[in-house]
């Protein structure tokens, strides 16, 4: 059986037309001799329009209620998805999480799936249908409560069942082209790459490149599924493949991000005592904040000089907490820093040649940038800027490592 | 377990303003020491815009895909009132028809109730939780896949539950408080009865008294449920009470209906041989054409005028089988009136007493009506009658048996 796994995002399936014209690219594929698995998200904006609902009944509605609630989104895309094909003439059956044998775990809001019992999508392949699921949903076997997977579920969903099924690929379509070198509404030279690696994947989506969740990647990566991220709007395009790329002898630079919803906190002048800084960190991840950049500099006075970054999301539940630990340890008064962005490099290996990173810095310093704070790891480096220069910069950095290489 | 299943319509829940009513109505319930099993439809007019959007996609969609796609209207009710229940205090799970074991056949659309296991309604119960199901909908074991129980579904899901679960009572909550002596929008004096039989409840159902389908009173008929027809808009109505009733020496109409949607069709001159009318009639019922009343005249000549009724809405499908007779059988052809009504009086053994019947006439000849055709059965007397006089001999005889009788 040669499956291939497609997922179609919101918008993908956001009307009556755009589910026509899916149920014409599945059967492009099924007339390839392949047999399509495809898992759908809720139309266009109705989970949205779900959620508003809830809320008007309860501010703080069950995350059990909820999951019952937003599964019927996937659900009705599923059934109408089946009609569109049936009318084109080729026979197809949707199927529910639960039906498709999504078991997960009873995190109601964010399951993680434990297994997937393939049994009924075999048999429907078997019977030569184009199989829908439901994507974002499962089922707990113990309470035989619907759940959901929480964000980038689909995404997940289509992963996690192109493994279970030993699918060729999953195909993963959105409503962009594929992923690109840079954000293209912020760096005019930016373009598709036609391949990337997984972990070069991984950084650009944890950096904002806001194609698919680090989730699915990771998972994919696990499991070495060959994932493509293709535009429902643009069948011509072949996307940007995801794979396990050997890593060449020469580092590249493969894309540039720009991350402005970020928030510099410092803290001055906190005595040097051991357990002083997981008292701080440990506090603020209790909380689920992400935090991402920390410097601590030993000051000849004995105390330390503690700076970190968060998402500015998360300023309202972040400054209680650092306010508490000023006041605990006597340190002077937190500094907080909203005019800042983070600029970043991604690509396999870059960090091991050290004239990528001096060109960075080189590039930074002929534009007058100050960098505030930076840090690696195997394939990013990463600079916190000024928001004001951070654009310039990003055009500047494109250009160089990117623009003037041609790299595709 | 002092269970009470009520059952909410879609206008019932239309809005979250309805859904919180709804939510406050059920706990006056429990609060009586009751355990609450509650039923309910999609939320308004929600059905028929999924309707719409799946005849967009496919003009004959399969009923298979219908039912998975209409039975999320059902689903997202159930979260909304459990959310609703919950922000009132109480602690409420909802369940679709899968996870509250209702098992049917597996003909969708129209399926029918095999059994329900109540384990999980009992388990949820026994937590003290208030339980709220998925109406029109259950699955069929086999396939695994969701299927929908055609019209008046809710309501039969609501009664094939409470006999399940062994109910106190089952209670249908919808716009109109009660049911009437007759259509209150064609007759000024009709006034709401506070109990019927089940079998004049069932005439007067199947005569247009929309308020609940036939296919659950039957339901409860045989298993003798007590069912309470109830408003949620007007909660201090009682309502009409259906049970078994005794009954009474005294024959009485209990309702009077008229029936607007009916046309009559006549065949004159049909060879009087053996079979003849059953090659007409196994014909049209063989395209479910619902043939009300039959009147076959033998003519001096030896042949038969063949006159019957039919819903209106069904003259496109038996005209042509019609005329396909009429050529078999060189019979004349057949004549179409429109212009008719049918009139009925309802009430328990009223055929028993020939003074019900002569006084039914006897109005109608008062008002010089000419009645058509008549039909009895042992709690109805039917007459069809020009519809120009329909909405005054409707009046005139609910005042003459009912108005002046001042019956509850």
């Amino acid at each position: 059986m040669n499956t291939v796994v497609q997922k179609y995002g919101g918008s993908s399936v956001a009307t009556p037309e755009r589910i026509q014209i899916v149920a014409e690219n599945i059967l492009k594929l099924k007339s390839q001799g392949k047999a399509p698995v495809v898992v759908v998200s809720a139309m266009g904006k109705s989970t949205d329009d779900l959620i508003k609902l809830a809320l008007e009944i309860n501010p703080e509605p069950s995350k059990r209620e909820m999951d019952m609630l937003l599964s019927t989104g996937e659900q009705i895309t599923t059934s109408l998805l089946a009609m569109a094909l049936d009318r084109l003439g080729h026979k197809a059956v949707s199927l529910t999480g639960y039906q498709c044998g999504i078991i997960t775990d009873d995190f109601h809001s964010k399951a993680k799936i434990h297994q997937i019992n393939t049994a009924r999508i075999n048999k429907e392949l078997n019977n030569d249908n184009i199989v829908i699921v439901a994507g974002f949903q499962g089922y707990n076997v113990d309470s035989g409560d619907i759940t959901t997977l929480g964000r980038g579920g689909s995404d997940t969903s289509a992963v996690a069942l192109a493994i279970a099924l030993e699918a060729e690929k999953c195909e993963i379509y959105t409503d962009v082209t594929g992923i690109y070198t840079s954000d293209p509404r912020k760096v005019k030279k930016a373009h598709q790459l036609s391949e990337i690696s997984y972990d070069e994947m991984l950084e650009l989506a944890k950096l904002g490149a806001n194609v698919m969740h680090p989730r699915s990647i990771e998972l994919a990566r696990k499991n070495n599924m060959i994932l493509y991220v293709r535009s429902s709007f643009d069948f011509d395009n072949m996307g940007t493949k995801i794979m396990e790329v050997k890593p060449m002898e020469k580092a590249q630079v493969r894309g540039v991000t720009l991350d402005e919803n970020i928030t510099r906190i410092s803290v001055p002048r906190v005595p040097d005592k051991p357990g002083i800084a997981y008292k701080l960190f440990s506090a603020l991840s209790a909380q689920n904040v992400h935090i991402d950049m920390i410097i601590q500099n030993l000051n000849y006075e004995g105390v330390n000089d503690i700076s970190f970054t968060i998402p500015t999301d998360d300023l309202g539940i972040v400054l209680p907490i650092v306010n508490a630990f000023v006041f605990e340890v006597a340190s002077e008064e937190a500094l907080v820093e909203q005019n800042v962005a983070k600029l970043s490099i991604v690509g396999t290996s870059i960090t091991s040649d050290a004239k990528i990173a001096s060109g960075l810095f080189g590039i930074l310093s002929d534009l007058g940038i100050n960098i505030e704070m930076i840090s690696t790891s195997e394939i990013k480096i990463s600079c916190i800027v000024a928001q004001n220069d951070a654009i310039n910069a990003l055009n500047e950095v494109h250009d160089f490592f990117i623009s003037n290489h041609l790299i595709q």
